[in-house]
This record gives C-alpha cells, sequence and structure tokens, in this order.
C-alpha cells in the first residue's frame, strides 16, 4: 500500500461538491482499487461560508486557485473552474509547471491551449487527464487515447451536447416547436439563460476540436470547425425526416478526406434504424470508425454533477495506481510537439446525401426549374415528396428533395439557381445526411 | 525513449497472424503513442511451414510455448492459443511466474482459472491484460478496470456472442426459421460445425462470469450460471415480440439484487426503441448500470481477426506504456485475495416482466383458466393477445401473454398449473423481459 495521492480542488460547483463527496463516501472502494488511499487534501473556490453540502473539515482552504495549484500539499490538481482564460487557465498552467498532475473537466480551456498545456505536461513528465472535457461520463478520450493505439481513426462524430438532444427529442417526439422546447429547457435547467453557446453549437464545436486532436493527431484548432446550430429546425422537417426514414441529430463530425480533415457541427439526418438515433434526451453518444476494429459506439451520460465526477474520479484513480517514475503517455494521443497541423478540408468539397426542403409557388413549371437545377449540377435524387399538408395554402406547396452522395459545392450552386428562378417562396432548408450504423 | 518492448506471441491462427501483421504495419505509430518500440521477437505456433500471410523474418521460434513463456526473449507473454487447460493455461501460468506481462485474449481460461492467474501477476507486481476475451473490440474490460473507479455497478447486461446475434437478427429481418439461419452461419463461417458452444450460451457465460467479477468484485464463477439458448426460438415468438414492442437478443445479464447476485444468459425481450434493440448482426454491446454515472452502453464489432487483434494492441500498447517500478491495478478490479465469494441469488427469486407463449384448445373455459393460474400466483397482466393466425387450425390458438414484474417462481408455478389443467397443446414459451434504455 502506497502513501495516501493528495488531491486539490479548485471550483466547488454542483461537479466539484460531486467529487468532494463521492472520494470520501467511496473512500474504501477506491482504496482497494489503486492500491493507496486518495485524499482531498486542499480546495479553493470563491465563497468560503456557502452551504455545498459536503463537509470541508480539515481541508486546506485557499482564496487562490493559482496558490492551491502551485504551494498546496497536493499531487494532483483538478481544475472545475471553467472558462478558456483566467484562474482555469493561470492555475492548470502552475499546477503542471510546479510537477503536479492536472485533472480538467474544461473543454473551453482545453479547446483554446490544450497544447500549450500538453507540452508543459509532457515536459514535467506529468499527466493531463480530460474525460469529463468530452461527453461527460462517456470514456471516450480513454478508448481513442489507449484502447484504440494502433487504430488508424477515419471518422468520429458524435451527439456531444445534451440541451440540444433534448430539444430535438422533445420536439419529435410531442411536436412541439423549438422555442417552446427551449423555454422548456430553460425551466428545467438544461439550458442556460442565454442558451446560444449550447443550440449554436459552440459547445459541440469545443468538444470535437478534441476528439479531432486525437483522431486524426493533429493540432486542436476549433477555429477551423464548420458550424450551424439547431435553432431553425422547424416541425416540418423533424416530420419529414420521419417519413423518410431518418431522424435529425446534432452531431460534430470530424472526418479525414482526401482533401484534409473535415469538422463540422450542424443538424444532421441519421437514419431512424442506426443506433445513434435511438440516442435520447439529454443522452451523449461517440461513433468511432477506425482501419482495423471498424465502427465502435459509446452512448451515456453528457452531463450533470455526477456523471462528469464519474469521469474526473476515473481520471483521480489512473493517477494514483502509477507510480513516480512512470512514463505517462502523451496528452492527446502523440507528443504534442509532435501534432500535425491542422489541415482544413474545403466545406464546399463534403461529399454526402442532402435533404432539401423548399416552399415554392404551385404553379406549372416549378418542379421541371428545380429539376433541371439539381440535374445542371449532376446531382441525383434518391427521393421526392411533395406535400400538400393542410398548412399549405393553395399556392403554397412543399417540396423535399433527398439526394445521393453529391458536393457542398453543388447543392449551393443549385439552390442559388433555384432562388434566382424566384420560385422560392422562403428560405430552402438544406441538411446533410450523415452514414450511421 | 525507451527500449523497444519484446513482444512473444504464443498461436498464430487468424488473431495471431493480424497481431503480427499490424504490429508490423503501425510500428511508427506505436512508438509515437507509446514512448518506446514494440516488437515481436519470438513467436510459437503448431506448425512452422504453414503460409500465414506474414513475414516471420528475424523472429526467433518456439515449438512449445511454455518455452517460449519461461525462456524466451520478451517482456510480455501473448496467449492467442485457446482452451482452458493444456498449453494456454501452462504457459500463461509459466510466464506470469518468470514475471512477464501476460496479455489474452482466451474467456475460457480466465472464467476457469482467472483468479489463480491473478493472484500470480499481483503477487509478481506484473500486468493480465485481456480486453479481447471479452465482447471482442469493444473496450469494456478497460472501462469497468479504469474508468468506472469509485462507481457500484448495479447490472452489467449484454449481447456477448455474435453467433448468436447474426441468427436472431436474420430470423427477424427475412422471417427464416432458426434452422436455416445456422446453417447459413455455418456456411459464411459465422458458427462453427458443432454449434452448441454458442448457440446454447456458454461462450457468452464464460464472457459474463468475468464482466460479473469486475462488476462486483466477487470470485469468478461460471458454474452458477443460468443458461438457456437460443434453439427454441420461433418465428412465432419473433413475429409475437415485434408486435408487442420487443425484439429478442440473447443477453448475458448480472445483476445485484436483495438475494445475492443473479448471473443469467437467456433469450431476453428488449424494447425495439432502446438502443441495445439496435444492435444487429454480428455486432456485440455491453451496458452498465452504476449508481454514479448512470447507463453506459459500448457497441461494436465482437469478435473476427482485427477486432480481436485491436483489443490485443491496446492491451499491449498499456503494457509499453508502462515502466518497471509501475505499480498495476489488480486485474479484476480489486485485488483478487480481496475479491468476496460470490453469492448466488436464486433464479426463482428472479424479479421481472414475461412474455408467456401458449398454444391451447380453442375451447370454452381454457382462457378463464388461464388467466386463474396468473391470478392465483399474483401475476396482473400488462396484456392479452389472442392470435388467430392462418397457422392457427379450429382447435390451435395461441394466447400470449405480456406479465408486469413478477418472480419467475410464480411464472413457473403459473405454468405448471396451467399445464396440470392440460389446455395446453405444446411446451409453453417463456421469455424473460428486461429493462433497457
Amino acid at each position: 500500500m502506497g502513501e495516501a495521492l493528495r488531491v486539490g480542488i479548485a471550483g466547488l460547483g454542483t461537479v466539484g461538491a460531486s467529487v468532494v463527496r463521492i472520494l470520501a463516501e467511496k473512500s474504501a472502494e477506491l482504496t482497494r482499487q489503486c492500491g493507496r488511499a486518495v485524499t482531498v487534501t486542499a480546495v479553493s473556490a470563491r465563497n468560503r461560508a456557502r452551504d455545498r453540502g459536503i463537509t470541508l473539515d480539515g481541508i486546506a482552504w485557499f482564496d487562490d486557485p493559482v496558490e492551491l495549484a502551485r504551494k498546496g500539499d497536493i499531487d494532483v490538481f483538478v481544475e472545475l473552474i471553467g472558462g478558456e482564460e483566467g484562474a482555469a487557465k493561470a492555475s492548470v498552467k502552475a499546477a503542471l509547471e510546479a510537477g503536479r498532475h492536472v485533472v480538467t473537466a474544461n473543454k473551453a480551456l482545453l479547446a483554446a491551449s490544450g497544447l500549450a498545456l500538453a507540452e508543459i505536461a509532457e515536459k514535467k513528465g506529468v499527466l493531463l487527464n480530460y474525460e469529463a472535457a468530452v461527453a461527460g461520463g462517456i470514456p471516450v478520450i480513454k478508448t481513442m487515447r489507449e484502447a484504440l493505439a494502433g487504430n488508424a481513426i477515419t471518422r468520429v462524430f458524435g451527439i456531444l451536447n445534451g440541451t440540444c438532444n433534448y430539444i430535438l427529442t422533445r420536439m419529435e417526439q410531442e411536436g412541439i416547436s423549438f422555442a417552446d422546447c427551449l423555454a422548456d429547457a430553460q425551466r428545467l435547467g438544461y439550458a442556460e439563460a442565454d442558451p446560444t453557446f449550447d443550440i449554436e453549437g459552440h459547445d459541440t464545436a469545443h468538444k470535437l476540436s478534441i476528439l479531432t486532436s486525437l483522431a486524426f493527431g493533429t493540432k486542436i484548432s476549433p477555429s477551423a470547425i464548420y458550424m450551424e446550430g439547431i435553432s431553425n429546425i422547424t416541425q416540418a422537417d423533424i416530420r419529414a425526416a420521419g417519413e423518410l426514414g431518418y431522424r435529425i441529430k446534432l452531431l460534430g463530425v470530424a472526418q479525414r478526406t482526401d482533401s484534409g480533415i473535415e469538422q463540422r457541427v450542424h443538424p444532421t439526418m441519421v437514419p431512424t434504424a442506426s443506433v445513434i438515433a435511438q440516442v435520447h434526451g439529454v443522452t451523449n453518444a461517440v461513433a468511432i470508425e477506425t482501419d482495423i476494429l471498424g465502427e465502435l459506439l459509446l452512448s451515456g451520460p453528457g452531463a450533470g454533477g455526477n456523471a462528469t465526477a464519474s469521469a474526473v474520479i476515473g481520471d483521480i484513480a489512473d493517477i494514483a495506481k502509477s507510480r513516480p517514475g512512470f512514463q505517462h503517455g502523451p496528452v492527446f494521443g502523440r507528443p504534442a510537439k509532435e501534432l500535425a497541423p491542422y489541415r482544413k478540408a474545403r466545406m464546399r468539397a463534403h461529399a454526402g446525401g442532402y435533404f432539401i426542403r423548399l416552399t415554392v409557388h404551385d404553379r406549372t413549371g416549378v418542379f421541371a426549374a428545380i429539376a433541371k437545377r439539381m440535374a445542371d449540377n449532376d446531382i441525383s435524387l434518391e427521393s421526392i415528396v411533395q406535400h400538400a399538408s393542410g398548412e399549405d395554402s393553395s399556392d403554397r406547396k412543399t417540396v423535399i428533395l433527398v439526394t445521393h452522395e453529391t458536393t457542398e459545392a453543388a447543392v449551393r450552386k443549385a439552390v442559388e439557381g433555384m432562388e434566382k428562378d424566384k420560385h422560392l417562396l422562403d428560405k430552402p432548408q438544406v441538411i446533410r445526411i450523415e452514414r450511421a450504423a
């Protein structure tokens, strides 16, 4: 039995308080699993007086997380402050430079500064673990960083934001509008007062940028991500998707192509019979495609105090099982200095199927004009649905086109052509289709 | 950069040959990921002359795997011989006793002797890794042993045998009989000439016994597993399941109950809308329920040379990243000496929903007699379907009962009562229903 692993925790919000509580409650079991005790010896938060439902007796208090990181009597610094700059970044940097292991749940920090922090960790020979930063309690980082050694990953994609999946699930299951679902999600605490970060795809993009680096051994490049949110998804899209055998999910997708690596976040049609299409509500899922193994899918709770705490504790336990002298694997799978520059694939080169929903004048020749624009751009159609739904007035018709594989460029040109033809009554809705097993 | 990790491989069948080939092909990438080269320095197999499509130049050859394990110039011994006794067991034991790390894909060996081998590994301070032994390329061992540290697992269940899932999938999708599906599976190489081991549940049971030990910290007890295979599943069951919103899967289930731990392998009804119900063909899936995290599901390729090789290489890479002096985590999550005795829950105490398909005389009073037997045993019904299908003659009717939660004992007594009433024309079909998200 080795000496106890001393843990310092900065940030005592929902996750931080859960980590302190669980480490205390599961102390005996963790000792058995790790071969040594795991003890919280120091914490830091803004308000010392606040009741968090946990006891901090005998635990050193630091007002300043950087001070805790640098001078605390700790072996591991756990950063649960949040934010890509400020105290989170300063304290993680200080801890690594002081030769302490770091565990963080901070996707924004890693997306912005993961590379620089990994270089410090690798130089100092300490671990920088971040399982909780992507897909909450799902062990996707461990799977990609350890289990898939030797596999070349060709595509990784997933449902990485519980708020968006909750909204899309309720829209489909209950037939209510995006705005009503969002309001409900805010009331239930699944969405922030300012929901932009979630619903416009920024949160998914942060997480995707980390998965991309792990998958392809490239530098983290969140700014290179193509991004569309879910705020313009309507009941008409969801119903049409269902009729055609698809379900709409907000996916983050990273894929190696001939022209570079695609990173994109957008509403996506996945086959209703696929495994990922059954991932409902706040649950997250990640699918990984490799040359050797084939396709692996992991699904589970993507957020919440306990799910995130579970991942943090798994990271701490891995450190507890290691010992001085242990040569740790690189933070992003390959040594940070050897990560390749990110070569961005042009979004216009994206190849795939497309769902296109048009609202048109119900006049002779309109459909022929649409068909000609598709043909002129070499787009062949898998199906065409012309709706005469109750909502359509006599002069408004809905036309839905599902294409075979084509390119983003071709679809954009075809849609621009249709807009020039002036037959469209609304902005066309274009949703990409993603292969999924 | 450390010294190369020297790997000895015993058994050069499909998996062994894949491991040798992939380690050579991915040499540069693995070196980058592990911080040292991973080199096959010795092999052992029965027939030296056989063409395996790989080059063994410069690799030492051993006719005897025990000799390789004991005296080979190796750091890791990889056992891909198979079988619970004989050369597999002798060589793994010899390697551990000689202080070499071991990687094995051998579920039968671990089910029978895992505990004794773990004790040697832990005494010698070496790793015994076995990701490939359960669910092929799915990282379920790593997830349970490492990622879920601190979580108390309440239930683990899964589709652990690709042959059975292939047969059940084709039976459902194509409406063909069990016998025809099995013949096809044999022709395609998905089933052995003697398929008993797969279709009667023995293979699933071996794998389940390992997951049970990891989940609950108990000694491995494969002989305590309740087991039913899929050979008596008919089209009538599959159709009725579909009508009622269920799909039939052969599951291995381990669950903590008040009276002990259930380990059971049997055909199971899972809700059609659940994630696990979408796992088709030879794909495997494992669901893990815990107190902290909630439910996690992993799905992917459960067999085949490459999927198994991927898991073996992940295990080897973990060893390559470790260094002398590293204190390894225990083989089954807790130290082998501290694993608790397995306390078996009585199958008759199992609580859950049941699907019961009866073929009865179409006579007045028959249905009342059936209903009375259910009521007498306090079984309440969720649904009742009386079929007048084309196959039923005027005197044969099919009655399907779906119960609310009840016990195995109650169902058995009710069915025995019905058999005494002499209204049944065939043996009743009883299929358990499993909750699944």
